[in-house]
């Protein structure tokens, strides 16, 4: 029965890209992250993925064209969209994505974190 | 590629109790909604449902024990949890939940929203 504190989570760790997990529904995940500067292009295959900015500025390229989001704004990637997220210059970010999804996609890099840690 | 801009989507509409749809990802709704003093005792059978509050104050009473939300927290009501959404006095809120989710759960009243509005 505890409620989340976006602000609180926040506050408990400072790695960038690096997701933490806070709720989980329906076989999604509730992440927050710390965004700085720009991240790898990648895309899900079979996933769409949420972005909500809480605090900064995000822009997400795509191949298609970008779009820039503040805080309360939100943009959905749709699955198979290749996008890359660069913050301006950091952001903090609620993302919304099935328990499946890592979040550098099809992409394996020394920044793909495959063991998501719960706060 | 349009972005959504919460407090605008919030501006387009007065009624309470009627959720609105912003976005879809994999088969959850992202819905917005306005709330004022209490609403009925329900719940999901097969669905998570996710409160994120933006402006004001919601208490999620439970069976087990209530909730308070303010700004920037959320709650997740596992499915099958007999809830009731009572704003203190009124509150705007994110809803995430599976598409299939009706906002009274099985209790239909008319109160029901059956055909939701993408705004």
């Amino acid at each position: 029965m505890e409620s989340v504190n976006l602000a609180d989570k926040l506050r408990q760790f400072d790695e960038t890209w690096t997701p933490k997990v806070v709720a989980a529904l329906n076989g999604q995940l509730v992440k927050l992250a710390k965004l700085e500067g720009a991240f790898l292009w990648h895309d899900h295959a079979e996933e769409d993925e949420l972005f909500l900015v809480i605090s900064g500025r995000l822009r997400l390229e795509m191949r298609e064209g970008d779009v820039e989001l503040g805080p309360g704004e939100l943009f959905v990637v749709p699955r198979g969209v290749e996008h890359r997220p660069v913050a301006l210059p950091t952001a903090e970010v609620l993302l919304f994505e099935p328990a499946s999804t890592a979040h550098t996609g099809d992409v394996v890099s020394d920044r793909t974190v495959s063991d998501l840690e719960w706060i």
